[in-house]
């Protein structure tokens, strides 16, 4: 298909991973006794991403995710050319989906919600009240390893799960609840992104702290996505161990 | 099959819907401590349309939903003439739910079933007492943009799951988790509809604001649908791209 | 594989279903603050089966129920000579469940364990504290109705979708999400049997209430798998509409 | 494949159990209001097991655990002599993961990670504050057995999913999601191990009454394990039922 109709069918589904991952964040996560809490939104932004992979696997492969891209690009399964494309994609059906949020949510509810679902560290962790740890909050520093390790092993993943050796239909399944898991993980640390573009989505109608430290959400999500390629290729490749099959 | 016992698929199908994503809102959703909150009546939700797609795809198609129908008429893949026995039978099929649901939980507990899970907005929100943003509750443009929005991308997620490419076997999990997904995001908005049958269906025994606000969760989701399912198939159709594959 | 094979595969299974679903509600449902609720007592209940069926499917069907059994029997699916063997194996492996948890919970924790997951309505519900609407619990004539309803839907499912038309090797998602979802409706109504002899697995440890309202549990979700059994062979059957498939 | 990279993967596999099973529960689970409580602890073990056993099941087996090794062992599926190697590796990825866990959790929030995820009963719970039963703990008898049973049907299931006769490809749903189960029966009496490795890499960090009572760890769920391996391979051993299919 086309480059032009994979970038769309990209931007659809950023778009749905930022409009059901953030907006469960910021509609249903802090409602009193009922809500659904971190586990709820660690399931949302996972099936967003299990939906569409059923969705458009087909069509675009469905990253969603500029470090998904850069990641795959680095381990070889995804050409270099394309990637600025499908990354704008990512990024501008981001932003229009925290846009129809920013229109759902902030009118009628304009103080209601939060951080806008935004990531970041201390400070940000901060103002947005998410100090739950007796007053602790994470630094830079956690919040760069952690984002870096989750990232790099959700590359490992998705490069396993799509390898023709694993069990075929299966990887969406994969995909999806490794982001959910991820999220079990980390929300307390960074809010969770993992994905450049669904931090940035938010951020551009938050502004301040969360701008500020945009940059750690596009380059520990990359750097980690790029080991985590690499990582895989190497340990995969059958070139070198002599079994006789060929990785790809 | 015939459109007779397809139609009564679809009535039993849609039973499940309402009895079990009501009834879990009914009966379990609020008990205190231990109750299961909005992720397990997301679950619950998602979970009928999981399970009877299994049961029933292979005879009706399992829409469950009048948005659903029409958004597959739109999509090309169902036909418009057997579209009305579908709908009259999803709403048969919902009533008969409420129903068995309204003997099992009103004589018993006639003071504790909140509003029978009605959807609404405003006025039924603060009815039923669901302002969970400090007294804030959402409007009708809201309630109509999350409900379109919504039901279209749950339409895009069921054309392409169900798409020839897509791996074959897994779009009950895809639907039935899309639908957990969309409940994560808009309960506290709606108390989420998508699906005119299961408004319908607890509306007629709430009456008053509930059958007052029913138009909009009619008019959104078919919308929606209709939006989501020409949307899949003007992206998806490769007869305009040349890859040599026809989406059909 | 031989009778004597297959009941105990069914006396493992049901070891596991009534050891993991009893188990998370006796040990991890009520914990304070981090317990599992009964949206973990529900995954719990389901994932039993799940795991089983794919672990013992292939060897007796899995069906852990003497409400599935018979229904079975009723749809044509299971032969009724074979089924007192498999329901003889099933009571007897719960209860086997029910000695080695009530020998881990209760001599250390002997005035914590509720009614050790039991069964029951009204005068039951009261003695374990679990009258959660306002003081009101649900009588005799809800509890009948709810049970028989959902045991006949569970059964609607599993013959979908074990039935050859339906994707290969999902039966055990769509019915052990089934046994969630079930749950997720009902604990509080019955704390949910729809299963013979998982009610009466822990029954005979508790006695009291819990033997006296015990034939409930027997016979409304008999006559619910029943109702489901023979709803599905005679909605399904393809001898009578033409298509050319039996439904074998 | 090499045993050399083989081990690898089971190296960085239990690296991502460890990570991300014990990072949930350090960072998110005792979360006030929103923490991910111990469903989410359980869901976070068991995709970890489930991501990986998609990532590298094809490249190792995915066993991520010495119990699982040795069990496997005992049943017949896998080589006694490339066990050691496995066992090593899982258990330095795991030391690895609780460093990389470590570094992210004390320096900034040194007061607050309770026990670090590490397995015990009786004086180990009351440590770490984890005596939910109104004042009462578990014992080391009851800790024992239950690490015992739980493993025993995780290698029957382990066995099962991944025998030839069982559905392909669903082996790393049927086994990730027990071991969510088993964490949704047991986290409260032992914090749930069933793997020797992932207690290890933990109580390293610990020490004290984590090292003490790491012995059990070890024994119960090997004993369990090779019980569990054994029984799936008699029942389901064809030679001997003359159904014609060996069990391979």
């Amino acid at each position: 298909m086309s480059l032009a109709k994979r970038s769309i069918a990209e931007a659809i589904g950023t778009f749905w991973l930022v409009f059901g991952g953030c907006g469960a964040a910021v509609l249903a996560c802090g409602v009193p006794t009922t809500g659904i809490g971190y586990v709820g939104v660690a399931l949302a932004f996972g099936l967003t991403v299990l939906t569409m992979a059923f969705a458009i696997g087909h069509i675009s492969g469905c990253h969603l995710n500029p470090a998904v891209t850069l990641g795959l690009v680095a381990g070889g399964r995804f050409s270099a050319k394309e990637a600025p494309a499908y990354i704008i994609a990512q990024v501008i059906g981001g932003i229009i989906a925290a846009a129809v949020l920013y229109a759902i949510a902030c009118p009628d509810l304009n103080a209601g919600i939060g951080a806008f679902a935004t990531n970041g560290w201390s400070d940000s962790l901060n103002e947005a009240g998410r100090n739950a740890f007796g007053g602790k909050t994470f630094g830079m520093g956690s919040a760069f390893l952690i984002e870096m390790v989750l990232t790099a092993v959700f590359l490992f993943v998705i490069m396993g799960a799509t390898d023709s050796r694993a069990p075929a239909g299966f990887a969406p399944i994969a995909i999806g609840l490794c982001l959910t898991l991820i999220h079990l993980i980390s929300i307390p640390v960074t809010n969770t992104s993992v994905n450049p573009a669904r931090s940035t989505a938010v951020a551009v109608f938050v502004g301040g702290t969360a701008i500020k430290q945009l940059w750690l959400f596009w380059v520990a999500p990359i750097l980690g996505g790029v080991i985590g390629g690499v990582a895989y290729k190497f340990l995969a490749c059958c070139k070198c161990c002599k079994c006789g099959k060929d990785e790809k």
